[in-house]
């Protein structure tokens, strides 16, 4: 029934891009807690996210955060990363904590500050170049908190010039990805709030400029499946930060509140990229994880939303297309829902099993990792 | 210290168009309830708009509604409403109440129904022309209740080429606008959810397609104000639907939850229609009301509704606009939001009165309307 | 490993209670839709919830709302359903549509207005008591539009009066549910809210005044698990109204927009079944569904509906409750929240299709229901 | 026309709670930000208060927060405070912030770490005992972030015990007052989410057992004020956190967001004093401020806020009660609206300049505050 080989084909594709930050200390702004054995510099959180890759198969690149990751010799890292079986993925610009951005970074009344904004932006490019990195992933903190602090349009006018600048300077076969938040840290107005605002920018900038859908970033009740399907069908996705939320930018583990509103978003991936027309742009949206373990081990944490994330859109690769067309078409709304929820009930676990026993991979990372007491070595070694 | 002259010079600029629907009875989902008194015609309706307008003088257009307020010889609808003091407004074609349109309208899969959706929008195209109307304002109800139920992309292909249709086929000064709704009646996914997909619409159309902003079809915790901002900046706020909510798509009362909001987003027009690049088309925005009234009388509460909406542009109007511009490249959050705040705490009504009084209006309308004692009237017209 | 005797056991105790008003027409407040064979009065109703008892053997009880369901001879209408193989269950009496209750019913100003809302209530005691029912199931729509339409606390104290007297004069075996609503139809304030409201009513009352729990009638992040334990650990939950929403009162088939929350409630009652100081009132805890199918035709949604949640229910059985406080007390929250995805995960349809089997139940309803062709048939039967 | 002697009269009871911590850094999860000058210990805390409720002359307390405000000599502190012409207010303990409450503070399954939090809490009972404050003001930030992280009848029960404990072992005339959040630092679930909970919790403990009522704490479109007036008929509200909010708990400058709203929840209040049967539980309610001020200068922030507040309350005072009730008796929605917005049009500017300048007390605090550069003085103090 199933079509395994066709299966296993589309899961060899499957590849998640993992956040260097997420294996150091993280926290709320109540409090922030440390986790002994936590990754302390870029070499240990490569370290993680190899050992991640080592167990699941499925994550060979890591995201860079700067200046976070800021090393002397970025050719010394790239080869670092390349050893433990990693490229450097994604590197995103930090516009946010520098005292100098309470009031914007590429928004900032000050041209001064806007320069030193796009300055760190281009640092960033150079980074990407010399890591061997394709995309830019930016997101700004950039707002207000009150009503009166700055003028709507004149942000809008000095972010479109920021962006030209930056998109105008980076090498021709790089991505800009323009991220978008609703609300947070800026508590008024945030001058990208929703997919729309991201996609009239990348519109002006231009083919390479995308957006990127942090499925946190959203105020409640919004589909998100239809808004990737929109920037899918505009060849307008670059990619995704993957956690879940209950409230706000919570940053849980993907899937741990709605698994099912994953299972919709894959699905959207998963049909484009079947589609003549987007298959190449749909092949290029990139799976990043952006989530923050407080409660959760870190390392632990991500091999097990690697595997949810990895099961839902195998759950989402058993779709029967064809009969769900079929029922849209009958508008057979039980019909076609059903076809969904048919994949959606499957357990997929045994064929995960045979995919990673076939890959030679752990058939259960969680347990091979919990067995080899990998966070007590990470313990002893990280003292 | 505030300059009358300008100000009334301003106020003479500010109209409203009030619509014909809001004169009949209404219904939450629960109830429909009767007011003895309320329109029964669309002849009714526009003799209440133009009680309105009578009272109030700042309302001297009434959008209509088809087919509710379909007539035999719109020629003559025309003359009546003339005759009242009135010019006809934005045609709104329905597009909800057919049971055709369950699946959708303009994106139904079946292109039987979207030609006969697309054929009603023409017959209304087709209204303006007769009654003297520049404006089609365009409300879909389209969307889905459950996952699965049709395929997004397609249904926003067949969205594009129905409204390119309609876009071409419409004489070459009119204009249409597309409103966006975040929910309801479609509870899983809605067509034209937010701003960005009314954007993007309207941007591919071209220049006489405009968005239209509903108050009331946000998500909790949209920056409207924002969104106006954005959308003047581009030259592509065509309209308001004017009213309030607290949860949902309430169609409450103009500022009865928040005034200050309303405040924040006259502002915005105030600014932009001083704004030398942009005071063309923000001088075109349609300002209309879309409320629905159960617990108050209709005629009552649209007085209200306008003298409200007139009382918080008059405060925008009296906002400081160097002394602003001059605490914001200072970083002078407090000092900008007082700036704000001096103008929205400024009493107007004494403005408001005077102004009334040399414009030959009542100074006070609402008392007026109840010591004419027009409801009794109404109820004995109307048996 | 999966104890199918005990998931069977549990299994037989699982009754769901059928809405008469969700067979027959529904609409949004913009339409409403005519299916065409849907049930015209309430021995319809009555036959069509029948039917899907029939097909699914869980379904034994009927909950019927007045005046819709009014009759003259209540004994005939109780054998009507009793040679059905029904029971008449929760008595809902309807204080919202009479235009009397506009601003309110048992909250109203007038005196005159309370006591016909509180006859009215105790006209359905009367029905349940003459059907069999030991549930009056109340919902207010009361509330108010604007700030300033009413006072608070004179509402309030008039709401106490009125419940305390149709509490004093039910049988003294008899149930009153008090449902609360986040909000519609009242846009300003809903007179019982949230759960905490209806809490403090209901402990007033006394014991055997509880809480009804509607899916849809909450904030948007509510965690309704929660609640749920809250309640149950008070004693104090009394029922359900089983549907999904993805933003306000949607009506949804349940678990539509989110079938692992209403997995994580069904374990709360599971669980608190099997805890010896609570498992009397748990046992109480009436499920009944509360759904208004337009898209999907009524009688085939209401069989997937039920099917849906039998299905969550037998997956909320299989959580290893000792594994689980184990993880708990270790602090250890990956492997606490595996253990739930495991019983999740498992794809409980061969259990349900045995179990069926084993009752003489056809293995797949849905499949039935349309092979039978039961809709021509209604539709035959009801032109 | 306006009965200045009353207002007067009603103004000297309005009194203000300023919060220790809203004088020294502040930061959003992203970044912390330095204000130069800002008070750097619990001395220039209460200095910087003092000298907020020497230009204000209704801010007689401040709130401390421990460890925070942890000083060896309590009675010291509270002579310090006194010479300032300041009272020590609430005590809040601090059960966040230590790393053993990450899984929970009174509500952790280690019987160890519950005592420990209940110590802590104790000993902020004795610090209010030596400084002369009658009131603990409790926010617990403990709930989970995943489902199955931990069970929650047991954290229920374990919470109670905790509780009663306290409350039992607190002064007989001390206060404890029990705040509820929404969501945040926890992301599933929140141990006490709403005034529900708080209610039931502060009921089962007895009278001195008071709801906190933080106006950012609730879920989108939640009535505040409703739940005000129904804790103040229960006699049941002992306080607030004063602050505002678009989004979650954003803790914005009161009123900024929507003043309209505040106006309303000060009306319960003013009409809860004059009710006989309510006046001496209502009078008792603390007025405390919890802002968090980042993109504002926090002295001169402070002084913005109380002036506000007071203003809104000066219009609530305005508020025709008696008219008022009339409207609401004869169901005149639009005439019972319009006497709360008379009241809210109000410009209260020169009745408030007058009590002040009666008062002895600079008109316009917050220029006198900018004419005599305090924050240049302060940045020169605390180098």
């Amino acid at each position: 029934m199933i079509n395994m080989e066709r299966i296993f084909k589309e899961l060899d594709e499957l590849k998640f891009e993992l956040p260097s930050w997420a294996f150091s200390d993280a926290g709320t702004r109540f409090a922030v807690f440390h986790e002994e054995g936590a990754a302390r510099n870029v070499f240990e959180r490569i370290e993680d996210a190899a050992l991640v890759h080592r167990l699941t198969g499925c994550c060979p690149s890591v995201a860079l955060h700067i200046p976070w990751d800021k090393v002397e010799n970025w050719e010394e890292l790239r080869e670092f990363a390349e050893e433990k079986g990693l490229k450097i993925g994604a590197i995103n610009p930090n516009l946010f904590q520098d005292p100098d951005y309470k009031y914007g970074s590429l928004t900032n009344p000050s041209e001064k500050i806007r320069k030193k904004a796009i300055a760190h932006v281009m640092e960033c490019v150079d980074i990407a170049e010399k890591t061997g990195s394709k995309v830019i992933s930016l997101w700004l903190a950039d707002g207000t908190d009150y009503p009166g602090q700055d003028d709507f349009r004149s942000r809008k006018k000095r972010l479109e010039e920021s962006l030209r600048y930056i998109y105008e300077n980076m090498p021709a076969d790089m991505y800009l990805l323009i991220e978008y938040k609703f609300f947070e840290p800026a508590f008024y107005h945030t001058d990208i709030p929703d997919w729309g605002m991201s996609y009239l920018l990348s519109e002006k900038l231009g083919e390479r400029a995308l957006v990127l859908v942090d499925l946190g970033h959203h105020p409640q009740g919004t589909n998100i499946e239809y808004i990737v399907a929109t920037l899918l069908s505009e060849k307008k996705l670059g990619g995704f930060h993957l956690n879940n939320r209950k409230y706000a930018d919570d940053d849980l583990t993907i899937a741990s509140i709605n698994p099912y509103e994953v299972f919709l978003i894959f699905k959207e991936i998963v049909f484009a990229k079947r589609d003549p027309e987007l298959s190449d742009s749909a092949k290029k949206v990139v799976l990043m994880f952006d989530q923050a373990h407080i409660t959760k081990p870190k390392i632990l944490a991500m091999i097990q939303s690697v595997l949810i994330a990895q099961e839902l859109f195998t759950k989402a690769l058993l779709i029967d297309e064809n009969r769900l067309r079929e029922a849209q078409k009958n508008y057979d709304v039980v019909e076609a829902e059903e076809i969904l929820l048919d994949a959606f009930r499957t357990d997929v676990r045994p064929i995960l099993r045979e995919y990673r026993r076939q890959k030679g991979l752990p058939e259960d990372p969680l347990r091979v990792f919990r067995e080899e007491d990998y966070m007590e070595k990470r313990r002893r070694e990280r003292r």
